[in-house]
């Protein structure tokens, strides 16, 4: 039976795998923006087709004898991309049927193989979902960047940025996120004013509005950086709750599984957030494991404990390797 | 000695008028956007054609017989755009210098002729400013729709756009701005289910995705209607607390010259805002007789009361007349 082709396409890195039917993963291929709606719609395709290329290659393996592929991916669904995903990947030698499905979905069973439980994703947008019978039942925000994505890595960034903004307006109080943002943004402090303004606000406003929004994420890590400054702290605090709430609008009393976690944001630490379970919550990077066990399902294979400990212990070792 | 045109470039409308050195005001010629953050560059530049356009047509005047234009822009100064507009001008037939002035300064002396004092402007954008002897001494906010603007239309119509995208996605309380939002958007609400939410949230989400961001101070007027709401409350008390935060940060003990308001928030009943001041506040509704105060008095004209009482006289009844 042939392999197939896991991609876990992300807000900030695509991820693409190699997956054999019996579990055993080759060759990771990392790209930037996956999603058509954070990085847009030609630049997500090409970073979908490069990290295709990164994995065959790694993997010393040729398109043509992958039987599928599987694509987890932000908002899947009611604009399905299989079709346009299909065409791209052609080219590569990619024939059989390409699938999307939801980045929600696939990231609760990088976690578990339960049928039924909750998954709270926190990279650079952000949602939730309740899973019944292996399926999606219920699904909160992701709504992206402008109207929702409430706690995500864009929220934070984006919230982090108006707090230096403000202060060096003299409206907000003074925060150890200006220098940090400064320096990440190779901006020097000045004492030249303006309109009895710092000129520096007036750079790094030019700077900020050059960026695409949805890149504002870029500074949510600095907000878990300055963790003893009282304005990220509450920012922090503010996108835990805002995560929380997420994930209570999903719950339902009688689903009572696991709760994954997945994303930059869950991963750099959002450890205060209110997540009562039963039992402690699965903390997982991302969800190509999960898009390799959706993949192989819909295969007709049976995913039980031991191919899920391959994969994700394959995942993990490539990853591993990848990061050194 | 000729007339001049004076224009008020704001963030939704733009003002143009005649404007004689004895205070008469002839042809009030309006257009979209003549904010080049707001609108686009392009859009706003024809923008200010069209009403200038409009203004001479009204007026019966010939834009070769006019000595000079002045444009009040938010934004104006750290890129001056005289030349831009100059050129855009010249077709026209406009032949004298064309000088680009703060909005917060044209709205100041759009309510006063004193030499100190403040301005709070609150419209599609937001900012604040402190007059010293005629001039610009210190200016707060006016940072745009992503990183500044607090309390403004856009900063009204973005929470007002959340909270219904929230109250729909079953993460936020219920409120009137739904009804009011689906109806300002001619969205039918649907019992269809799609992963356990409303299916008229999708549709709203790809509407309000569809605008420009700096279109959602659109909703802005939705929050003062919904003033039995509580949701709809908080979002217009937080804005009037931004505001009054903006102000707060340009005052200075010794400078106690009157505060003039303007901008469409602030007109639009605004009144909670705490803004202590010797005096109550002057409230103009934007900044276009100011443009034509600092033309003239650009030109070398001492600008007196009777000249003020003229201008803003005039003004007035053009724009009775324009809404009639």
């Amino acid at each position: 039976m042939p392999a197939l082709l896991a991609i876990d396409a992300g807000g900030t890195t695509t991820r693409a795998v190699i997956v054999e039917p019996s579990g055993h993963c080759r060759g990771l291929g990392l790209a930037t923006s996956g999603n058509p709606v954070s990085g847009g719609p030609e630049a997500a395709m090409a970073s979908l087709v490069s990290a295709t290329e990164r994995a065959l290659t790694a993997a010393g393996a040729d398109a043509r004898d992958l039987s599928s592929a599987v694509i987890a991916m932000a908002g899947a669904g009611p604009q399905d991309r299989s079709k346009e995903i299909s065409e791209k990947l052609a080219p590569l030698g990619l024939r059989g049927p390409v699938e999307v499905v939801s980045d929600l979905l696939a990231t609760f069973y990088s976690g578990t193989l339960h049928r039924d439980g909750y998954v709270l994703v926190a990279g650079t947008g952000a949602g939730s979902a309740r899973i019944e019978d292996g399926r999606i039942a219920a699904v909160s925000d992701g709504l992206g960047w402008l109207l929702g994505d409430a706690g995500s890595g864009y929220w934070i960034g984006h919230r982090v940025a108006c707090a230096v903004v403000a202060y060096l307006d003299g409206r907000a109080p003074e925060t150890i996120l200006t220098g940090l943002l400064l320096a990440e943004l190779n901006l020097e402090p000045t004492s030249e004013r303006r309109d009895d303004r710092s000129a520096v606000l007036f750079r790094l406003v030019d700077v900020l509005y050059a960026l695409r929004p949805v890149e504002l994420s870029r500074f949510a890590p600095l907000a878990f950086q300055a963790h003893n400054d009282e304005v990220a702290r509450a920012i922090v605090a503010d996108a835990a709750s805002e995560l929380a709430a997420t994930l209570a609008s999903v719950r339902r009393p009688g689903i009572t599984g696991p709760l994954v976690l997945g994303g930059s944001v869950v991963n750099r630490g959002l450890l205060g957030v209110e997540l009562s379970n039963n039992g402690p919550p699965i903390t997982v990077p991302d969800g190509v494991v999960g898009a390799a066990v959706l993949g192989l399902r819909g295969r007709g294979l049976r995913c039980d404990d031991d191919l899920f400990r391959q994969i994700s212990g394959d995942v993990a070792a490539l990853r591993d390797a990848a990061q050194s």
